[in-house]
């Protein structure tokens, strides 16, 4: 079966170099153009070029320094997202923080507190790692029948980027901590003091203070100088602008984990501390508000991760969930990194209603948006990983399936 | 041995708590700063902190249209490169090419020629590598007694991206590549046209049309909208602004594979189509020019890359070449991609010399310099790939070590 709803590449090759807008075989060659004149000179920190156009979208806001703003999926390629294009939630705007003056302070219920430099920390040993953040609420609009009419404005609160740091582990173990300790409460230092209580065990396994994004420093909108990295749990935990890390015996409850970034359930009850991010794919091409040229061959393409490791299969339905196939998947498949998945696919002129669905090396699958209403409900606008269906119209254009 | 020269991970943690300016233990810690004023609002395309500085170094010149821009190796973290940093070799300027305007024609000896434009290659099967360029003239200094004093001046011509294309073995196998034809030449849209020849079996091998680097579009600076990508093989023929692939039965003997990109050896011939960049390693940290605080353990790291395919091992010495152990390699290594390495080390204040050396999967092991030398004498300025050793001098400064 697979075969034979499938497309090789040879055939999308083909009919791509023959069917393409402006017809290619056969046409008048032509290499030569005018030589032009000498270009740009060499430079300092490059730029992108002018015709490139794609920007986080944010929502107006008369307080844009509280707020979030989308990666724009549809434009992107490969696994990473660029560090100018990588989503924010912001909760007070981004401090401007002089490295030379900012300190981690790590006390509470430790032996031996410390209070780090930036410089003492880049002189400790190090790991690099490739890792997703996931807002809690990215996708929140899934939940209600409206949601964005593209890619970017209803699943883009999600970038993929190089971290580099040093293991939180390492630190704690070293400066000893306390028996009974079983918190660590992560605090900011923007002007609301973000804060979060992490669990002492997630900070003893593979926590980061990560100082180094894609090859050079954080950004500021990423934390710069510091951030606490806590792989595949929600965004919001992921402390930005770290400044300090309080062991406790007990959870702060705070404004972040109480009043927001809880999932009210049916019942009325919240669950709290849902911090890991499930298995999660969306189709970026074709996707909402893009217009495919006209029948032919095409490679559908998008993005799939999980926050408990590494992407083991997508599968694709082009016939609105009646049947799926595999797609390919770029390798290498990190844990809690973007997995690119690719499949050719003819649109034959007809209406077709496409959807992905990631399975993680768990084996956890991710489910219909109608499984995650059954269970919690729609009174939350967190932790929506339900699969994302685009209907292709007949005229090629691309928008939500009807919900 | 290994054990008895090379200090845990934990003692380098220790010791540097212990060790670092400022002393880290017993110090009052403070927790609450003033809490400030609101932080910058959400915006669409971010940049990076104003308190960074590294840039390309561009040496001064009346036509900055033609030269080199080196990246900042030694303020790099991870295994990327960002695309700002990623180093330049320009022959005639970076054009401002509209990717609307631009086409791609491959012609010469195949049955069916084709001009595509850039939106037709981004319809076809796509592929995602992270993968090296280097310069064919990195560290060509390094052949003279007199090399640049840092890192960057002395071995920045080689950079790391992820890389997003089509394979051009696939289109050369669609349109048809007559009996007889051995070459493909590849010429770039900059004013001066530059031009290579590339082997047909590299073509119809791991070559890559690429028009994404690290999530977004190719940078200009990196051959916007299109560049030809050749695993392994000299930056030069990688060839920018791509805009003609010529299928002929000869090389063209171009400038800058004649007058330039050519190994001129120690009997008066030289060797051309020198095409495959060897295993290659440099400390990052410390380098050249940097300063160590003072005496204790440090993280002693920097880059190894092959363009054969993956680093199998690095080794460090500390005492000039006398003994050597492994250092730590960063996971995944990819192939013809930065690996990161690592070693704890402890600076005892005295003179020490320090040097890395990279051996590949296939076996090749990074040469010194004066093995090169015997073999190539001294006439070209390509293909350096001798180890590069540091002085670590008693009062902290690095500089080169006599060569």
């Amino acid at each position: 079966m697979k075969n034979s709803r499938r497309p090789s590449r040879r055939q999308l090759l083909r009919m791509s170099a023959i069917a393409v807008g402006g017809g290619l075989l056969g046409q008048k060659v032509e290499a030569a153009e005018t030589p032009g004149k000498l270009g740009i000179p060499l430079g300092p920190y490059g730029e992108r070029s002018p015709y490139e156009k794609a920007v986080r979208f944010t929502r107006q806001s008369r307080t844009p320094e509280t707020g979030s703003s989308f990666t724009p999926l549809a434009d992107s390629v490969g696994t990473l997202t660029p560090s100018s294009l990588h989503y924010e939630r912001h909760h007070a705007g981004i401090p401007t923080i002089d490295p030379a003056q900012h300190r981690l302070v790590i006390h509470g219920m430790v032996d031996r507190p410390l209070s780090l430099s930036v410089a003492d920390i880049r002189r400790l040993p190090s790991v690099t790692r490739t890792m997703v953040l996931e807002c809690g609420g990215n996708s929140g609009s899934e939940w209600a029948a409206t949601t964005g009419p593209d890619v970017q404005r209803s699943f883009g609160l999600v970038s993929c980027s190089e971290w580099t740091g040093v293991s939180l582990a390492q630190i704690l173990k070293e400066i000893g901590v306390r028996s009974g300790a079983s918190w660590v409460i992560a605090e900011g230092a923007d002007a609301c003091r973000m804060m979060r209580s992490v669990p002492l065990a997630k900070a003893m396994d593979d926590a980061l203070i990560a100082y180094g994004q894609n090859g050079e420093a954080l950004r500021p909108a990423q934390g710069y100088p510091l951030r606490l990295l806590l792989p595949g749990w929600e965004g919001n935990t992921n402390v930005k602008w770290l400044h300090s890390l309080k062991v406790t015996d007990q959870a702060y409850m705070a404004r972040d984990e109480t009043a927001k970034y809880s999932d009210l359930m049916p019942d009325g009850k919240a669950r709290i501390f849902t911090y890991r991010m499930e298995a999660k794919s969306v189709i970026t091409f074709p996707s909402g508000e893009q217009t495919l040229p006209g029948p032919g061959l095409y490679e559908l393409t998008g993005l799939a991760w999980s926050g408990s490791g590494k992407i083991e299969r997508v599968e694709i339905t082009t016939d609105g969930g009646k049947t799926w196939v595999n797609a390919q998947l770029q390798e290498p498949r990190l844990p809690v990194a973007f997995t690119r998945f690719r499949l050719p696919w003819r649109f034959d002129g007809k209406d077709a209603v496409i959807a992905s669905r990631a399975t993680d090396e768990t084996g956890y699958v991710q489910p219909t948006r109608e499984a995650l209403i059954a269970v919690r409900g729609t009174n939350s606008g967190y932790h929506f990983n339900g699969m994302k269906f685009w209907k292709v119209h007949a005229d090629g254009k691309v928008s939500n399936a009807e919900v």
